[in-house]
């Protein structure tokens, strides 16, 4: 089998930390071309827009698009339109519905689509989810707590429309628990906090609810410095589970069950290769549902301005 | 065929104007219980909670729930449980998620249910849709402009988190919108005004694009005395069509192709009976989802307070 000729659309922090490591270390893919109106990668070609890309290197069968959500509709609509493979950084669009396009157009042109949820590529997320299958849960607790400036570094598009806010974070967090939980919850009431004049909330609460009874409560925040806190902790009819480090480490009752250094990034590729061997399409819309359930649901509250 | 027992849930203005009348001018439908803290209807039985007309009168097959949409969940929620057919007035519900879990539900149990979209069964939708089918929508532009006190008098829950403000009404064009067009669209921009201390909008601009390069406007607003206005405009490689009068008034061109006086719930009726005979699911989302999308990305803007 050959390796499949992949390029990289939006070559910014994400992308140097994780896709360009992992995509050289799996031997389906070879990074063969970028797409960025600032820098490439060196001796990697690169091209100003995806369209010169899709025009100039019919042998680039796969795209990552790792630019800022509000972009990507227009990217991916492109790239399967010329029939190439496409990989989405979380979250994969701006709205629920534009992503229902993207299925529908992969389908109609036969290419795969991956909607990545990274964190659901944490260790630790495999066997909370099989721990969690035997038992009921009764409720859960998440707390995500944040330093915005220094994991957004001057990106303004995270306080502009489409940008989510602290629900960028807060979603990876909402991707671990509709992957690990045995049954779907809903959310039931929010509270978002927007900083006066931004247009994206800074931090949020959040309740859910669940079939049986389970309840589940959600603590965003991005003013956190100092250590940041990403933790979901579950109580069952059988134990309790805590996820740490943004499901890196597990924990029942309090013991050390499992303990990995972050290779989130290698596990989406090994997937996108499977998917693109398939020509098949995983998308799972449940993260961003529930954020823009959040919205729709949520009260408004303004809070002190915040400059990053 | 003996009539289907159907009881109704919140009988207020619209159980009054619509529901009660619909359901007494169908055969396949008797009006034999109503659920109300207030006010039941004459010769008919009262429950005071959806719990005790379940408990007690187990011959009751169906239940149409005309609650505000933020109490929509639970009723359906346990009328499905209970092995109940399920009407649910429009909002279907607070969140996109929950009504997904009434489907699931609904499957499990075997019981029909219906998401009741009312504006698509005004006279003019069917004939509208059939004429668009065969042409390229270039552009439409949405305007539903209507008096809040005029049509929610005393109201209060259409202001609190859930009731959705000028969405309301507002995706009763959007639920026209979906029906009629050839393809799906996908929201661009939006913009909500929120009246100050309200804590949902009175008003809201929406943009939204299709992926043949069409292109929908949409002007919410709640603040319009004297005329009242619900029009649809859609133009096409072949002309102009217009709906008004909320689908009830139909031209192509300038020329009325159609004008009917209101019947929308006689059809929600007949087509509720159709599910019910064939124990199914009519569930379409596409309306909410938009709203909810919107609400995502909208920016928000605060505006002068409003007082019903």
């Amino acid at each position: 089998m050959t390796a499949t000729k992949i390029a990289i659309v939006g070559v910014g922090k994400i992308a140097r930390d994780q896709h360009i490591p992992s995509i050289t270390r799996n031997g389906a893919f070879e990074l063969s071309a970028t797409v960025s109106r600032h820098s490439g990668v060196d001796g990697v070609e690169n091209f100003a827009t995806i369209e010169e890309l899709l025009a100039g290197r019919p042998d680039v069968g796969a795209v990552a698009l790792c630019m800022p959500p509000q972009a990507r509709f227009d990217a991916a609509w492109t790239a399967i339109k010329a029939g190439r493979h496409v990989l989405l950084e979380k979250p994969p669009g701006a709205t629920v519905a534009e992503v229902e396009a993207l299925i529908a157009a992969a389908r109609d042109e036969g290419v795969a689509l991956f909607a990545t949820w990274h964190s659901r590529y944490a260790a630790s997320v495999p066997a909370a989810k099989a721990w969690l299958a035997k038992r009921q849960v009764q409720s859960a607790r998440i707390t995500w707590k944040e330093d915005v400036r220094r994991w957004h570094p001057g990106q303004e598009w995270i306080w502009q429309p489409g940008g989510l806010g602290v629900f960028d974070p807060g979603i990876n967090a909402l991707s671990i628990l509709t992957e690990i939980l045995p049954q779907p919850v809903r959310v039931t009431a929010a509270e978002l906090q927007f900083p006066d004049g931004r247009d994206a909330p800074i931090a949020a609460q959040l309740q859910f609810a669940g079939a049986s009874g389970e309840t589940v409560s959600a603590d965003f925040d991005w003013r956190q410095t100092g250590p940041q806190t990403w933790n979901i902790e579950i109580e069952t009819n059988d134990g309790q589970l805590k996820l740490s480090s943004g499901g890196a480490e597990m924990t029942i009752d309090g013991k050390v069950m499992m303990q990995e250094a972050d290779s989130e990034y290698d596990g989406i590729y090994a997937r996108f290769a499977q998917l693109v061997a398939e020509t098949s399409i995983d998308v799972d819309l449940a993260p961003l549902v529930h954020v823009a359930d959040a919205f729709m649901l949520g009260r408004r509250i303004v809070v002190d301005a915040f400059e990053m």
